[in-house]
C-alpha cells in the first residue's frame, strides 16, 4: 500500500475514504478535516475563548493538542472523579499535556466538594454511577466557563461516540434525545455556554492513529464503570457493519445532521426556559440537579477550581 | 422451566415477554397475538376476501395455516421464480399445505412469461436479481388480487424482517422508504390491493417454533440469491442486542409505529398518483416497471396463473 498523496509506504488504510496515507499526510488530512468542521459548522469565532474538556484519554488530549496546533489557543478543564488510581493516572496525563502545550488546566475535585468519590456520590443519591457522573460533568464544565470567562466548551466526542449514541436513541426512539445531538449546541446568555464537538466526523480509529503518530501520551484504561455499557455493544456492531460497508458510520451521522437541519425549529420541546434560583443553571424546576445534589449532601460548598499552570 | 400458564414443563422461553410456555399454551399465545394484531390494526374486514403470498418458507406457510385456523379463509399465490431445484421444492411444500388446508393456490411461472428464470431476467434488464424479483413479485401479487377478486394480500413478513429493514433505512436515512413501512398499506381503488402483515409483531424464532410445533413442512433452504444480503447482517446484529436486552426488537418496531402514527399525513411524497396506461398499475410514468420489463423481452404475453385445487 502506498500513500495516495506522496507515494511513500502508507501507514494507514482509510477504507471509508477509499484512500491510504503515510504518517505525515494522514496527520495533515485529519487536521484539515477538523479545521473544515470548525469552519463549516461555525464552531469557533475569532472573538471566542475556547476551553477543552480533558479526561486524559486519547480523544480529549488529541483534541486539546490539535486545537492549539490549529491556532485555537485553548486551556483545559479536568474533573477528578475520585476513582482510586484511575483518576490520579488520568490527571497525570492531563498535566503532561498542559506542560507540552504550556496551557493552563483547571481541576475540579469531586472528593473536595462532596467528601466522596463518584461511586460514593452515586450511592448517596441512588443513581447509576454514570448518571451521577454526567450530572456533575455537565454542570462543572459549564460552570468553569461562566466563572472563568470561556465562551466555548469543546469536547472530544468522536464519530463512534455520536453514531453509537444516535443508534441507541433510534433503537428505542428516544425522542427527547433523538433530535438534540449536534456538532454544536448553542449557549444561552449568562447561563449556558456554547458546546462544540470538533471530532464529530473523525472516527475513534483515526484519532487513536493521530495520538500514536503524534506521540500523545494518554491513558489506555477505560473508565472502570464503563464496562458492559450498551454504547460499547453498539460501537462494536457499527464497526462490524463498517467492516462490510465502509463509510456507513459517517453516512449515518451525516444523514442525521442533514435531517436535523431540515427539521429546523421543529425540535423545540415547548417547555419554558427556567434557571436555577441558586446558581442560574438551566433547569425545569426551581433548583438544578447539581444544587439538588449539594443539598442532598447538606453542604454549603461553593464550586472551586484548582489551577495548574 | 415451567409453563407460566399451566405449570407443565415449558417448551419455549420468551425472554422479551418474561415468560416461558408449554407447546399448547405457546400456540394459543402466538395465535392470540396475531388475532389481536389483525383486530387492532383493522387488517381484515368481514367483507374481505384475503389471499396469502406463499413462498414455501416457514413464515408464509405458518401465516396461511394460522389465518385459516383463525377463521380468515384464504387462498394462496405462489410465484415460481424458475430457480432450478429450489423453486420446485418450494412449490411442493406450498402444494402440500394447499392440500392440508383444502384451499386453492395460484401459481405464476416466471419462466412461462419470460422464457428465463429470475437470474436470466435480471441479466437482461441489468438489475440485481433481488431487484428484478421484487418488481415481479409486487406486480404479480397485486395482479392476482385484481384479476381474481381478492381484496387483501397478506404477506409473512415477521418482526425480524421489519426491524432489519427499518434498521437499514435508518442507518442510511433512506427517507423515501423510512416512513413507508406499516402493518397495513392501504390499497387504491381498482389499481392497488390492500397489503397486510399479520406477523409484524411476531419474531422469526416464534414463528419457527410455531411451524415446528404444528408440524408445518416448509423449505429450510434460504433463497440462493439471499446470501450476503445486508439484511441478514442487520438481523444478526439486532439479535445480539436482543440477547443482551430482551424486548429491544419489538420496542424498536412499536416505537416506529407510534412515531408513524403521530406523523400522520406528513409522509405523503407529494407526487401525483398515476397509473400504467397498459395495465392500470400505479406508476410514476406512463408505463409500470412490469410492463416495461415485458417490453424489454419483446413479448405480447398477458399475465396468466396456473391453479392448484
Amino acid at each position: 500500500m502506498k500513500c495516495r498523496v506522496c507515494g511513500k509506504p502508507a501507514n494507514i488504510n482509510l477504507r471509508s475514504y477509499k484512500t491510504a496515507l503515510c504518517e505525515e499526510d494522514f496527520i495533515a488530512f485529519l487536521e484539515k478535516r477538523v479545521s473544515a468542521t470548525i469552519g463549516k459548522y461555525r464552531l469557533i469565532d475569532e472573538a471566542d475563548r475556547p476551553i477543552v474538556a480533558v479526561s486524559g484519554g486519547k480523544d480529549s488530549l488529541s483534541l486539546w493538542y490539535m486545537m492549539n496546533k490549529l491556532g485555537y489557543v485553548s486551556d483545559g478543564i479536568y474533573i477528578d472523579l475520585g476513582i482510586e488510581g484511575y483518576s490520579e493516572r488520568s490527571l497525570e496525563k492531563v498535566r503532561q499535556m498542559a506542560d507540552t502545550l504550556r496551557r493552563r488546566v483547571y481541576v475540579f475535585h469531586v472528593r473536595n466538594a462532596l467528601q466522596k468519590g463518584i461511586d460514593g456520590v452515586a450511592r448517596v443519591i441512588r443513581r447509576p454511577t454514570c448518571s451521577a457522573c454526567g450530572t456533575i460533568k455537565r454542570y462543572i464544565m459549564n460552570r468553569v466557563c461562566i466563572d472563568k470567562g470561556y465562551t466555548v466548551l469543546a469536547t472530544g466526542h468522536n464519530l463512534d461516540d455520536e453514531a453509537s449514541a444516535l443508534f441507541g436513541n433510534v433503537l428505542y426512539w428516544k425522542r427527547e434525545y433523538l433530535w438534540k445531538k449536534n456538532v454544536v449546541l448553542e449557549g444561552r446568555g449568562e447561563h449556558l455556554v456554547k458546546k462544540i464537538k470538533p471530532f464529530f466526523l473523525c472516527s475513534e480509529r483515526e484519532i487513536a492513529a493521530y495520538a500514536i503518530m503524534k506521540g500523545i501520551d494518554y491513558i489506555y484504561e477505560e473508565c472502570p464503570y464503563s464496562e458492559g455499557a450498551k454504547t460499547l455493544v453498539y460501537k462494536e456492531m457499527l464497526n462490524r457493519i463498517e467492516e462490510s460497508s465502509p463509510g456507513t458510520k459517517i453516512m449515518f451521522v451525516k444523514g442525521y445532521l442533514k435531517m436535523l437541519k431540515e427539521k429546523g425549529d421543529e425540535k423545540e420541546d415547548g417547555r419554558e426556559s427556567r434557571y436555577c434560583l441558586r446558581c442560574g443553571y438551566p433547569t425545569f424546576s426551581d433548583k438544578c440537579s447539581f444544587c439538588w445534589l449539594l443539598d442532598k449532601f447538606g453542604t454549603e460548598y461553593d464550586v472551586e477550581f484548582d489551577q495548574y499552570n
